[in-house]
């Protein structure tokens, strides 16, 4: 017996291959949507200073970090996320050019109560473009928000868009100022698409304190609607009248906006007055994808503008607008609309071993179809034929050649097609372009054996 | 000013994108290397419980755990390396089919003391074949390792290729037992490509204590080697007597190099009985890749079967054999071969903002080239136009389009090489396939103006 249990820390988990294989198909393809705008990868240690982390995210972010003494007696912690080391690398390092466009997927820890889907390790993916204060950059983020969806081959998507000014806006009307109080309106908001409208009047009331005239206003402005965009924004300038921070992010909305048809995201990403994001280090536009196939799933990515955060080590502010996809969210997404195939294995094809004599011939062949760009595992010895196919079979290896004497003789193999339960036998010139050919062909389902 | 000051933990670094490119793409080929061979993906948290990970690595290793308490009192400690996590797993999930072939990457955390080239946090990427004894195996490992060296488009290496059993052969020979005492002189060999004969002769002589004669037996092992493997093969047999486990280690050798041929590594793994390899967990075959046009450089990856180590969890041995991918040492090489690009950004079309006119048209260009698979990044803001080549010619972007008044009337753009400081204007129609061509095409050095 082992001496010591394995077990996982509670609030960790392993992502075993049939999990992590499909993440890291997700990965790369968020990785080639973020390159495509020329953003580029940054990576930083998990381990800093805690001085470097502590007091950024609020006094529930440092109760959340994991801190202790390294062995040179230097207060360390683990990063909680991924936007502070920005920030300390943009304060670090004087002579990067800005804008400077990079994105960072590493893992983060916050030592939060576990739950469903809440882990005290997890991976964040982020783009963000500092140095620049131009809203092109915000169009930027939303549009390469919208491409991630794209390519993972997501139709129903939206972009639910809004202002933070907006929402300092509102704040002046009903009379509640910035800070604690300001942050607290804003984040029920932030609940209007979990909990129904008297829910929330409840909580505006009696946790917020709000009078009924400002819960009134609320429901207001986040009912304020055209049939488009520059109508509500009209809308807004009216209900705004001479709030001046208000008036400032309907303009930010309105140039936003206007550059939603040459961007190719007029169709998917739409103002949402009722979106408010409930970090508080936002400063202007404010943006969260939802995947509409799937109501009530929540965001699986979200964004920003935060202009004062990344200036946090430079004495000085540095603009900033950024997206953070929710990997995991978004893969648990991807396997409810069955949009990711279920297999342990990256291997396509099988290379079983007839006998001992036929190891040679089986590692040449293996070898041969590898340089043609085929993923192929061979057998590591020749037991029963039945024991290699059922292994295969329950990796969910789709091909599988079985080379007996007679095949060997005619220069030949034998494909078995463990989708279909089909076989045939094929000749060894052309192999690797058949074999090909078989894997981009559409499996028919009805002939399906398992 | 700042209120705290920006900086690194001594021993960690960051990767600005300039390092982590060139990384990136590199981790890139590898993995599509071990993805080629069936393995998968595996994660495992950076944390675990302390007992999970202490004791495994020597006394030395347990003193370079980074260990603290977490918010629950409970022990735990970041990984030390992503073998013990990958026992681990074996141990936990009884259920995992075998041969399990995982590749893991990711950092590992070491408090030892920093130097050039060693850091307390660092990339590991393994790739590893447990649940069986099968050589073919060991021999699976050494065609992964050639095949990532010519991935890496790298011409000149080599693989190094022993047997620990051989090792040990040895040490009964010169009647040194197994345990410390032979590990010590494993690791004295092990230095032989790096410390010259007479240096040798003393450590083994001074600090391991072994008569002159034993000495000699010692150099005489070394030196064995015919014209071929099996010719060194048989004069290891007639050098190793009666002595069993040298003998065992030898028929290890001699059915490995037997599929040499049919494996496709004929020409770049050699046996090599100078090679020791400094891990004492080793237990058959032992292999180490080197840059042939870097004599000195080192090892850049190494591995090796170790049959006792992955069933600690398990209460049974569970045999592996894997490889260790030297990641930062492996860009090093390449970046002393001059195989990897020195840019600090993906991108590889800058598209200008002439003014504010332009900027709907732009977007849209872009958007129709990242479409087409181009790489492309758009100016944030309409500066003057000197300002934004300068900024491209500095990241080191290739091409940058231009589109005044005059080519918007005519459907064109002007195309601006960097490498070359040419300048072309090309019809609208046709760009993206243009852009490419020329991306594609080599750069003639005579002519390149940076």
């Amino acid at each position: 017996m082992p001496d010591v249990q394995p077990r996982l820390l509670k609030g960790f988990r392993d992502y075993l291959p049939e999990v992590q294989l499909p993440k890291e198909r997700m990965l790369s393809r968020i990785v080639a949507v973020f390159e495509s705008f020329g953003f580029a990868p940054l990576q930083t240690p998990a381990l800093e200073y805690a001085d470097i982390l502590s007091g950024k995210c609020g006094e529930e972010g440092d109760k959340l970090l994991y801190r202790f003494e390294d062995h040179g007696g230097r207060g360390v912690a683990l990063r909680y996320d991924l936007t502070v080391p920005l920030a300390r690398v943009l304060g670090q390092y004087g002579n990067l050019d800005t804008p400077f466009k990079r994105y960072q997927i590493g893992p983060v820890w916050r030592a939060e109560k576990p739950a469903r889907g809440r882990f005290r390790e997890f991976v964040q993916c982020d783009a963000d473009i500092a140095g620049t204060k131009s809203l092109l950059a915000d169009v930027e983020v939303l549009q390469v928000a919208c491409r991630c969806f794209e390519r993972l081959g997501i139709e129903g998507f939206r972009v639910r868009l809004s202002n933070r000014k907006v929402l300092s806006g509102l704040l002046v009307k009903i009379g509640v100022g910035e800070g604690p109080a300001g942050m607290g309106v804003i984040r029920t908001i932030d609940k209007m698409d979990k909990i129904d409208e008297d829910g929330i009047r409840k909580i505006l009331r009696d946790e917020n304190g709000l009078e009924s005239s400002a819960v009134d206003d609320v429901f207001a402005f986040t009912g304020l609607g055209g049939d488009s965009a520059a109508d509500t924004l009209n809308e807004l300038d009216a209900y705004f009248g001479d709030i001046e921070v208000g008036r400032a992010g309907v303009a930010e909305l309105r140039e936003v906006t206007g550059y939603f048809e040459p961007a190719g995201i007029a169709s998917r990403v739409s103002l949402d007055l009722s979106l408010a994001r409930g970090m508080d280090y936002y400063t202007g536009t404010i943006a969260e994808g939802v995947l509409t196939d799937l109501p009530g799933f929540g965001s699986v990515l979200g964004g920003g503008r935060y202009d004062e955060l990344v200036g946090l080590f430079r004495g000085q502010s540095i603009p900033a607008v950024g997206i953070s996809v929710g990997v995991d969210r978004l893969l648990a997404g991807l396997q409810e609309l069955e949009l990711v195939d279920s297999v342990s294995t990256p291997t396509e094809v099988y290379v079983t071993l007839f006998d001992g004599d036929s190891i040679a011939e089986a590692m040449r062949l293996s070898s041969e179809l590898r340089a043609e760009g085929l993923r192929v595992e061979m057998a590591p010895e020749p037991v029963k034929l039945g024991k290699q196919l059922r292994f295969a079979d329950r990796k969910g290896i789709p091909l599988v050649l079985v080379a007996g004497p007679d095949e060997r003789e005619q220069g030949k193999v034998a494909v078995k097609d463990l989708r279909h339960g089909s076989q045939e036998t094929v000749a060894l010139s052309g192999l690797a372009a058949e074999l090909r050919r078989r894997l981009d062909a559409p499996v028919e389902s009805e002939a399906a054996s398992r």
